[in-house]
């Protein structure tokens, strides 16, 4: 069976609570799962007055939050339910400044190792084709959760 | 004169009121200037439930809006209240786990350009000499606003 | 028509003389392109005794220069032979040491603005489906070569 | 006695030897050791017509070749002779454009862990005070030979 027809090792919902209830930094972004495979996710962050930035633009630590937990959400649609999975770096850059609307993030997984795993996010001004935002994401992960190198 | 002896260009106070009212994402975290010179700056972040996550620890994206609002005052401290320069990226890679207690970030520039400024931040957790976090930020001038090249 | 469908502005035979001749230190590679589209790239870097490194893998900055040309080539199929575009930026992540062998780039285009361009790429050890390193490359563009933002 | 007193684990002649003999593609570079203590290091690469690119400056994948060999000799400053540490990731900003001359390389520890080596280093035209272009590295170490995290 291929990768792309696996299940997803958690549920839209169970990962919806965690993004709600684990770090309420970025819970309060009401952060909802649009789908999630066995290695894919995609989110969408709707806007509100509290991420704007001068200019009328979306700021850049509300997407940088949503690009960390996207790659929070493809670990565990690998491994199950891994909090102790932490970042051990992010690095985004940001393309072209959003309207005030929702963030859509889509990741995919560049490596999962026993120890790290590596993803890239693209964010998107919802309904657009362009890229807002790039970020490349890597997660250590517990010991015994990761698989082999 | 040298650069050390200048005097920055927007006060503790009113880089303060930058980080409070701004924006709002980043206005909740109550970050304080402690120190603020001519392309140098120290801000603390305090410790609050909300910044937890998983581990006992504090989370990332609350260590990259530090960092992200740091540079956006070092920027502040040599051009004055350029509301408008914008993050262009931002990597971080994250160190050490730092402790449940206030996170301090200590900025530098590495260059202001006519377009373009680049700085890095390092964070700790407050007193401890080793650091949490080290990101390197780069950010877009507005025009006209930046030196020359 | 779309994107897909246009030709490059530079073809292979032409972006395969600007690696050969423009940088030497890259150009002793001896990188060739497989495939070279309006916005996309394959090259292809042989395997050499002068690129190894102890552990018997690809040295680091021999993949990093690889990145970097494939980027250099991902902006002159679109702009054409823009040799005073430069590297602003390279974020690489090594993902898993390459055999002794042929590495593999593919890139896409994240961004062509007017006055940067933000791509990313793949490095695969030649006939492997997984990613041994990927990159992050941003190029500042000459004056009124780029796209209109 | 204090770290800044401690004497570095590898000699100058002894990393000139690896910089040299190890990674062809970097000994060719002819790069020498300034100076070496225990965690930190100051490199020079002489200039030379192989390393010019379009614009008469240095070529960015030069650069990078000594931004990644200068965190080599910081980590062997501390560990001794670790040829199988290899480099994870590397994140370069280039801030100015060198003139065609000497590049030099001053670099510190950031984190010295268990698993994990993370350095930044910044490279200038030699004699020059600003920065040309500033990097953060990380390596993995062999097992055994880092330090406890």
């Amino acid at each position: 069976m291929s990768v792309a027809a696996r299940k997803p090792r958690i549920s839209k919902a169970a990962f919806a609570a965690v993004m709600r209830d684990l770090v309420p930094y970025v819970g309060q972004l009401g952060i909802r799962v649009q789908r999630l495979g066995f290695g894919t996710i995609s989110l969408v962050m709707p806007a509100s007055r509290q991420l704007l930035r001068p200019g009328g633009t979306i700021a850049g630590p509300a997407q940088m939050a949503l690009a960390d937990i996207a790659m929070y959400g493809l670990v565990m649609s690998r491994l199950g339910r891994v909090e102790l999975a932490v970042t051990t770096s992010l690095s985004i850059n940001f393309l072209r400044r959003p309207a005030p609307a929702a963030i859509t993030a889509e990741g995919r997984l560049l490596k999962l190792g026993r120890r790290l795993a590596v993803g890239d996010i693209i964010l998107r001004s919802r309904g657009q084709p362009e890229a807002v935002a790039h970020a490349v994401v890597t997660y250590s992960l517990p010991p015994a959760k990761g698989l082999a190198d």
